[in-house]
């Protein structure tokens, strides 16, 4: 059987260790043989591939990024997409099984194509942990402990001035980031996307914290919005043609919270330190089990299936559970966490 | 409602995070009042205590051991031991509940406890993982974590001297830090107490290593004995009185290993460093959470019970499901590491 | 000898080490007694200071920030400030001697206030390195080694998505940190205040890195502006009364680049992170170190001094040679870096 | 111009940023050609080599251990050791100069070949920065901090059991990974090789510091010996014929401590993971530099030179510099530590 895997959309620490796990186990278990799809979707359209002996995996668990490269193609872009085109390419390669590794949107365009008839299975890859199907994605432990390492860091400087410090983490959609970050490093405040809080309760978290003597410490999802605001993100530097880039919201609410507080405030926006690098050690073995079940579901023809994390276990999941529903912060969860806020 | 609270055993981090858990949320949800039993039982026997208001838990989430101090002491020890001079004690200090942070002998106690009538509500504790009725322990990402930081660092000197490294790392009992570090690290091998491995099968897979132009990997936990061998553990310096001390299994198979296969063979043994410092974000957040439930617990009365993760949520079980049971690492799961080993 | 010490300016990696040191060898060794100044210069000036007995400094070389908070106030501020005022204060409060730890600024202000007859030592405090009369200043290496961390996880994200990677990395004046952290992290172009690039020799860089299938990182120093512009920094949002803020260069150029190589490109500002948290082990030394020193300064009176590095030897110079002389990146050193860019 | 490189003894972070540097620069700047020899003199003595071109130096200088492989050969070894041997393989090989990477031993040897009339500079190379004529080696830094950061952990555990711990650090023949990292850490005790401590100074250290409610924490280089004894380290465990082999101080001293104070004491050895892994910014700069400027040295033909720190220059000093004087820690670099101890 030959497969051909790809990684699709934003990197993310474990997509190598993902590779790895189905190429070590395809080849020593089942014989299988293995191409790489370089740069996602694109890879699958273009037929462009590299091959994938052994030796190329060598060590590449610990390395963040992937090795195949990524991009933001649509499978059904172009001449040469769409689900009759991309058979035509596959059977050309030689390519028995495709292995997906992507989020929400990969994930969605697996399942149309294995409908349309396409051998895909699919792994979840989301850095926000916003996949419903499964308790924890890849990816999602590193960013929390970068952005966890870099709030302590903040700390000591908001601390030393008497500050309010503002971290900006990822979680566009959802705030798994903020939350566990923000639970992590003791934050004063934790605004999530999936929240209506006002910034008069913001500023009563962070003035309470204030009068125990604490620097206030306010951890907020880029996509979060204050309630009853419109969606109004800061100028943020203007693009090559002189238009306004929109910038973040820990940068447009630390004015706001320094105003309302008389607490000199200060943001930091953590980006895409967030995603790269190193993963971590959980992130490891997740990403290396995740690889090798879906190899053993790509072996027994389980078209249209996600490998998936339950508990402890790694399980088999239709695609049509993963897609469509994104995975948020309950209500409990935040309520649990907001009860150290202040 | 006063609260006392001990840690029990050896340190672990995550403690000063669910001591700090359940002050907060009890004092600011519940309007409890809080005393810490200074190490462990022995500070509940003696009646040993400190005052733990909310400004003692300031931060702590992040340091390692706990402010608390920790022994083995039993809680029957002594003549001050026992439920009804406990009872008497808990009395004159006007104690209404306990919360015992501790690993197998601590809930035991704890159980017998509750049993013969007092008010105790377990947070358990293992770093080595082995407690059934929780899917994880605090403190056990956070030794993986430094296992692999360490090992990734083993297998550099091993590459550029060709050598064969071996890891030693904790787990008397079971294999759990050595199966997550050995997969995040891509051993060769990986030699749990649980599984029955002999010297002929390790040097198969060191040789297979080495055969493909890698510098061979072992990772061993320091319970692991070869397949029908005594436990015979190495001599490893000599006390104050000229006996030999044990020393670990590491040290033991390295002159074997060098031997067996010709490759020049070193061991390190990590030891504490596993079990001390910062703890990941990971524990902070599950540690948080134990002890944010651990009051709750308290304040409903559930004596006889711990706090536990279940997938991604927390909940309540008898501490008869904890205690007694091993959890070690099953067949399937040694099986899936071992597809990728030699 | 009752010794007053202060923090001032921003914050650095360190300064609680420099404390500590000086506290305890000049209990121990000279048993001379330590208040600290809240705040900085404030401090002295109010005349607000904390007892700094032997068990304040407990443990505390490896955190972050300054225990003794700090401000940016100037001695000659307010009704209270200026050298007769502080001597009047300094009486009151028995202090016989000040050691001020702080930048440019600070010893500027320390070395008029000690010709005006004032017993004051300084400690240098640059984590920008821009300090002339010492080899390195403490913070620099833990910044130098927090930015190189955080560029190492840009990398995987750059050449995951084929992109161009800004880091932009702190230096308002003297690009020390970039020169540093761009060299650890094989950057292809380091771009510093010290030195006139234009957009043309820097889009030149990106294509040869490009060129030869890398993925072009450039690592920016927050105060370079591009040869033949005017410092126009773009805007990063609005403060509270709608007013454009400055953003940073990174951003500012990113857009630029893109536009002028065709490739896609992104900026992270590595902002705050940078100052705070855990010194590295080079920092705790030097800062221990020129703590010692600063109190056998302080006990043989030598002032309008401050404590140096020199090689690997602390000594003593002069005030008057270390300010007003900013230790800019000498153009052997940016040519020596620059072999390596493109 | 050809060059061969080759590292040769124990492994060190920053080896690769060397090789790095010296082809980058040599290719870029000079137009040379490289080759690398396998696992030091073995690769020059047997004439093994690789080619290195550019790409083959790409990325590596954040990789610990040494690309070339290492090996503790001596170039006079065997039938084709010696100069005229070597001058006749790097004829036969068109190498025009020889840059060896390595410590004492090497450097020596590089000195008597260069005598001899072969054309070699050199690097030297020490992780116990026990080198003259340079002040700090690359490997030092990464293996300070390393230690520092395992030491940091093992305090938590000391704190929280009321225990003196021991931290057992690399420095067979000097002290200065002790100094530096006990001196980080805050140890209350530093016992190096160089300096004559007895068992009751140490006890005395120890009582001091648990006399004011601290644990103790001792930090000792794996060469010192206690002050009237012989060198009589413990047994380590039995070789494959059943002979014992020498321990650890650490573990030797842990019960007479343990005795002589009624501690309870525990002793961990942090061994190979000192040496192996990333390197540190500071030692990647180092690194890089020293790289840059051997190729520099080569070009010119400084045969039986080497490059060298001397505050922030890199210099050329002659080999009989370096060699033949073990760079100790000097009197008073230790009595300014040993003011803290206790």
């Amino acid at each position: 059987m030959k497969i051909g895997i790809l990684t699709s959309g934003g990197d993310c620490p474990g997509l190598n260790a993902v590779i790895r796990g189905a190429v070590l186990k395809g080849i020593k278990i089942y014989g299988h043989e293995f191409v790489g799809f370089r740069d996602g979707w694109r890879g699958v359209v273009d037929g462009d591939t590299i091959e994938l002996p052994r030796h190329m995996v060598r060590g590449i668990s610990k390395q963040g990024g992937t090795i195949l490269g990524t991009s933001r193609t649509n499978p059904y872009d172009g001449p040469n997409g769409g689900p009759e085109k991309i058979k035509a390419t596959l059977a050309r390669l030689g390519v028995d099984a495709v292995i997906a590794i992507g989020g929400e949107g990969t994930l969605a365009g697996a399942r149309e194509l294995s409908e349309a008839g396409l051998p895909i299975v699919g792994v979840p890859k989301t850095i926000d942990n916003d996949l419903d199907a499964t308790d924890y994605t890849f990816g999602f432990d590193t960013a929390v402990q970068i952005a966890t390492e870099a709030i302590d860091r903040l700390r000591t400087t908001g601390e030393s001035h008497h500050r309010c410090m503002i971290a900006e983490v990822m979680g566009r959609n959802v705030g798994w980031i903020a939350l566990h970050a923000g639970m992590a490093s003791g934050a004063h405040a934790i605004l999530i996307p999936e929240q209506q809080v006002s910034m008069d309760q913001v500023v009563e978290w962070v003035l309470e914290a204030h009068g125990r003597g604490r620097a206030p410490l306010v951890v907020v999802a880029e996509g979060w919005v204050p309630a009853g605001e419109h969606i109004a993100h800061s100028v943020r530097g203007t693009d090559v043609f002189g238009r306004p880039r929109l910038g973040g919201i820990g940068e447009r609410i630390a004015p706001q919270i320094e105003h309302l507080t008389g607490l000199e405030t200060r943001a930091a926006t953590l980006g895409h330190i967030q995603r790269g690098g190193v993963p971590s050690a959980f992130d490891r073995v997740l990403a290396t089990r995740l690889g090798m079940a879906s190899v053993d579901a790509a072996t027994k023809g389980l078209w249209g299936t996600m490998v998936s994390l339950r508990s402890t276990e790694i399980v088999n999941v239709g695609l049509e559970e993963a897609v469509g529903n994104l995975k948020k912060v309950p209500q409990e969860r935040y309520d649990e966490a907001a009860m150290l806020f202040g």
